[in-house]
């Protein structure tokens, strides 16, 4: 592995803004998103979704629907077949999560939550689809909902799965429960370290069921030829993701599905997961006809999956001089109807930013009747960091050590050891910290009445992953670039930036694509902040397999030995003769001359030194005390990239975490009724920050290189989440004294604490 | 290089009939053409085409055009640029050529076909945008046009280009005149060989111009982004071709330009020029909007670019025991109003067949105000093999020796020298013949009244060019393939099974697509017989670029060295233990265990070996005296090919030229009025055969093995069409005695012969 330069000086490409290639397709709106695929002759399908949180479906009828003229096919949940002949996935080791999956995309004898698909429906046109929807008549048998973690958890509460049993440790126990999972990580004995410290701090907190809140709904069109082969187009962060899904859903051979990943507008982890392409597929191939189907706001906000809502028990000690002995936690995710994904990265990431030496962490993954919950940048970590965040910043604060200096004291570096065993490899959590006490423009605290500052770090690990990019040469010394990765945030540019770094190219040289399931290798999901990372290390490896066969042409072309022709700076030249020289465009042109054209390719996979991210807030607000409303006044994000490939989309990934993190931090949740409806499934009533709401969203980029790279990428796409809730909590106890525990920030939640505070200051 | 099999009983998946991969989507209607390419707010763009055969363009006045609400843009050749600032293709090389390109696509200042476009305009709707066509005052000052080939060779014809200079063996001999190009091929002392035969005829031929009559008309969509990003989705033969002319004409960065192949619904070489694309895309960039255009089937005829007609004169040589001596033939094609390409190949085609100590031919390619000829099968082959093979047919007849023994005694063999001095490897000329001789379905001749047999043998020397294929294993053992060769007669199936035959897969294990140019490396036009052949040969080693890479990860996994891994039959095992093995289908599914995906690529360029194909026909005819309209009773063709990868595809492209060169010898022609207007630019006027007028083509497929391909492969897209004129004129004057030297053979033409021999005969 080559080892990254020190400084972006050394690169020409890297760290440079040129426009990204996908732009002006964005912004004059030419770029072709799944809803703007308008096959002639396709139907509309429209899904049945339960009223019901928690109901046993009695009967479904669904022969008034299929008699009506205009509709081609209806499919419930005995459409999706149980086993599968082919074995095409590997259903033995994963049957309960290919049943779930198969259950969540159309109910099979329950539903677990409002807005559950039960039925669907493909016709000419939505009107009689939708008409068609109200001709279906299901008998349900309503149950009793839970829709809290605790409550869940509690013996004789209702249960969703009448045959899930908890695993613990990854072992089975054999216990029917809502308890999809409980896991332990730890280090040390924290009893022991408790018993070192002067201070102990234990905490309880919440946090409320959170959506991504992607501009774009979720969509699907689906052709099925009689000799199976099957295309689906969609709205995706992976097609090979879909394409899985599909297989193991459809129960249909893996690679007779081509799915082809269109634009996608936002997913944050949450268009991972396929709703819609299944159903439409199989509305396809009973219908005989193209169909498509798009979600509206309502069915993004009750049928897709929102992030855990959660209950945390913290408890924290330190010694007189700040240093922490010992941290434990206890924590419960609400994984929604089907079991989750987020409690695991939620642990790890709960004490990561601490060189802790007794820690322990008891997670625990829940059903509940609410949708089931889905990724959602970093998932599970701004969770468990608003927790660990809010109890470091009270432990220093009662320590009477200035909070920044107390996190300074106890911060991971590279040696420490994170609570899931691994080792930390060079990381950039001090530094991130030592930004904020240097840097000149943070000095200056907000001096105002009611006004405060809070800090807040956090931690994601990133991904690693899979990635395929293959590169061909044109004759006019331009590359096109095919790699497998959804571009969600840029990375068709931070990609080829990379490509072309190492071939001494422009960006605007490369012509990146991103290919559907048929044109590239296989490539995980753009999710997990692993994409500029990994799929950036296949197009360097890919660059290097189009140098080593440049160098050949030259050689052939120069009637030398391959070894006598070298490369620098976009040059390819005689090593003992360096005035034969040929530029990379001019030997390009060469390429039909010398044995046809030259492709490039590589597949990455790395295994190590992927190299987690790190992000230190600095936020102040105003609280007025009349009403409870925080006002953002400042809000900066400084954050460990590694090596800044393309630093504007650094930044964007900066604030993009920023605002939605503050988001979770001051407005955004899931109202429920007591029967388990959602009561603001729209923009107006579900209520995200917007320009109006924030101030510019500062940003500071830390570049310390991961080892793991041979530009030192980190992923940053996510750890920007984390911080922001607890940062906004401790700006608030800064400005006015009290300290909130439970997301949103809401003003009745602050008023109701000021009055509490105000009687209790009177009273003493 | 591997020796290919002695025979197809060696290979598994070669010499195979699977059901071929894009064949369930033709058949249900579902694959997508350029014209159900439909974007939403695309404009419709329409072309004002010249109505005079030969006129000077005094002026165009689009200002109506353009003022009128609802038009888009209006675009005439003053919108295609002169010079190239950015030098992105080589115009110092071709500057004729680009010119001749750029007038084609819209006349600068003269018309030189009806046809010929002159204006085109984009607009709300097809109903607005010809409105608007009839807005656009254009005044002409009218030329006589001159038509035929002999009339525009005459000092003092009128000149289609006042600057064209004829092009003498290569050399520019200053001399302005409507001959664009003179070829001489030579070997050995004609005059020599003539001397010292016992008999020599000399003929004067002609054929007639005739279309591809491609089903599907020319059809381009073309989008042009502020940022200078072009994407076009047409019909082609090739998406590199259109890339490079748009480059050209346009004069815009090569790779800035991406074409997207659609299906294609016929070529035959019709398709590898861009038309309607540069005009499409020029009015995409001033309309700011997509830009939709597609041709009638009037347009196809008048403005796409048909066959040349031609003028042949033939002069050859025998001695009594039926070896040749001589031959000499001098010809000159009619290219159209700009120069065209068919006539060096119809030189090296025209003696291919024979083994003859001295020949020459003079080639003259000359301009006419006819529609600039384009390919169509194997260009050029077929109007001179009309001249030789009737030749040879009476000089066999003269000397009494049956004419297929004639042919045998002369047949060209491995070792034989070509016109143009490329020596034969291992040919299947004499071995098409010997079927004629030994196959005992071809021994009974036609013995009824009016009733006759003519044979006949044709070449082409097939092309290599450049292919690129990238394949992916699937985690399930198939296997994805994407070439850059547009599939138009089962390349798909025939590629996919070379690759599959490598790893001991299915053909139905392979999904094969067709890349566009920014999805996989450049790859020439599927013409010229090469597509079975070079991306054949790509793929064969891209197969085994897979095999090296499956059998490291195979060592990987049984932690041994490479060399102790082999692959037999679809298996890698342990050579020291050969019980320790894996499918290929195991294998794969191990891949994201073993370093992630695997990627197979290779690009193809052979220089030798490409080995040409020959044909021989047998026809059988019925004349009918009363008519002269003659009936085919039966038709065989008999071809070399190499080896059969697909045999029902290569029984199809045998079918299908035998088809289209009968068309030649009956029916096709364009009738011109005497001011140069097409008469018959319909399917009802202009009369291909169709089912209703043939026999089934009965087909005999010979295998010499091609020894410069792995497999032994030869193209045979093309040969097919070089005989049947002959073969038809052949069996007509075996039926009724009479010759006739003129295609088609109408039954006008016959009848009178038949008169005039009658009358001959009685004064006789």
């Amino acid at each position: 592995m080559v080892k990254p330069a020190a400084t972006t000086a050394e690169y020409k490409v890297i760290g440079t803004r040129p426009i990204r290639h996908d732009g002006t397709d964005k912004v004059i709106g030419k770029a072709i998103y799944g809803a703007d695929v308008r096959p002639a002759g396709a139907l509309v399908g429209k899904v049945l979704r339960s009223p019901h949180a928690h109901a046993r479906i009695v009967s479904i009828d669904t022969s008034k629907a299929e008699a009506m003229e205009g509709v081609g096919a209806v499919v419930t949940g005995r459409d999706l077949p149980r086993s599968n002949p082919d074995q095409v996935v590997d259903l033995v080791e994963e049957a309960d999560q290919a049943r779930f999956m198969r259950d969540n995309t159309l109910a099979s004898n329950k539903v677990l939550y409002r807005g559950h698909a039960v039925a669907a429906v493909a016709a000419v046109n939505a009107g009689v689809a939708e008409e068609a929807l109200e001709q279906i008549d299901v008998i349900y048998e309503v149950l009793p909902p839970v829709l809290d973690v605790l409550d869940a958890m509690k013996p004789g509460a209702p249960l969703l799965h009448e045959s899930l049993t908890t695993e613990s440790m990854g072992e089975p126990t054999g216990r029917v429960s809502n308890i999809a999972t409980h896991i332990r990580f730890q280090k040390g004995e924290p009893e022991v370290g408790f018993g070192e410290a002067d201070l102990v701090i234990e905490r309880e907190l919440r946090t409320a069921t959170v959506h991504q809140g992607y501009i774009e709904p979720q969509n699907a069109v689906a052709q099925w030829n009689p000799d199976g082969q099957v295309t689906v187009w969609c709205s995706t962060q992976g097609a090979f993701g879909v394409q899985k899904q599909l297989a193991s859903i459809l129960k249909h051979p893996l690679s007779k599905i081509r799915v082809v990943p269109m634009e996608i507008g936002g997913g944050f982890g949450g268009k991972l997961s396929a709703f819609l392409e299944p159903v439409a597929a199989r509305l396809a191939q009973k219908s005989g006809r193209v169909v498509k189907m798009t979600m509206s706001r309502p069915e993004v906000f009750e049928g897709t999956g929102p992030t855990p809502g959660s209950f945390l028990r913290i408890k924290m000690g330190a010694k007189k001089n700040g240093k922490l002995t010992a941290a434990k936690a206890w924590m419960a995710y609400e994984s929604g109807a089907f079991p989750g994904c987020a409690i695991e990265p939620g642990g790890i990431s709960m004490f990561a930013c601490y060189d802790i030496p007794h820690a322990q962490v008891d997670g625990y993954d829940v059903v509940v009747n609410k949708p089931k919950s889905r990724a959602y940048r970093a998932p599970g970590a701004t969770q468990s960091t608003f927790a660990t965040e809010t109890v470091i910043d009270e432990l220093a604060r009662a320590l009477k050590i200035d909070p920044l200096d107390f996190r300074l004291r106890n911060a991971s570096v590279e040696g420490t050891r994170r609570i899931d065993g691994l080792v930390f490899q060079a990381i950039g959590c001090k530094e991130t910290l030592e930004t904020v006490r240097d840097h000149p423009g943070l000095q200056n605290r907000p001096s105002g009445k009611n006004q405060g500052r809070g800090i807040a770090v956090g931690f994601w690990r990133n991904g690693g992953g899979q990635s395929s990019v293959v590169a061909s040469v044109c004759d006019d010394g331009r590359v096109d670039l095919i790699s497998g990765s959804v571009d969600i945030g840029g990375t068709r540019a931070s990609v080829a930036m990379q490509f072309a770094e190492v071939l001494g190219l422009r960006a605007e040289d490369i012509n990146p694509t991103v290919g559907d399931t048929r044109s590239i290798g296989y490539t995980d999901n753009t999710a997990g902040s692993r994409t500029t990372f990994t799929t950036g290390l296949a197009a360097y490896q890919a660059a290097h397999d189009v140098k080593a066969q440049m160098i050949q042409r030259a050689a052939r072309l120069w009637d030398v030995d391959e070894n006598e022709v070298a490369f620098r700076q976009g040059t390819f030249f005689k090593t003992d003769d360096p005035s034969v020289s040929l530029s990379f465009r001019q030997l390009a042109g060469q390429l039909s001359k010398t044995g046809g054209p030259v492709i490039g390719s590589a597949s990455a996979q790395p295994k190590s030194g992927i190299g987690g991210s790190f992000v230190t807030n600095v936020c102040d607000v105003e609280v007025d005390p009349e009403t409870g409303k925080v006002k953002v006044l400042r809000f900066v994000v400084i954050q460990d990239a590694g090596r800044a490939i393309h630093p504007s989309y650094v930044e964007n990934q900066m604030q993009g975490g920023a605002v939605q993190g503050i988001g979770w931090a001051l407005n955004e949740e899931y109202f429920f009724n007591e029967d388990g409806q959602m009561a603001n499934s729209s923009f107006l009533d579900y209520r995200m920050p917007t320009a109006y709401d924030l101030p510019p969203i500062e940003t500071i980029i830390v570049e310390v290189p991961s080892p793991g790279h041979p530009f030192g990428v980190r992923g940053v796409g996510e750890a920007s989440i984390a911080p922001p809730p607890a940062a906004v909590a401790n700006a608030v106890f800064d400005a006015v004294g009290t300290r909130i525990y439970q997301l949103p920030l809401r003003p009745d939640r602050i008023w109701k604490a000021l009055q509490s505070k105000a009687v209790a200051e009177a009273a003493g």
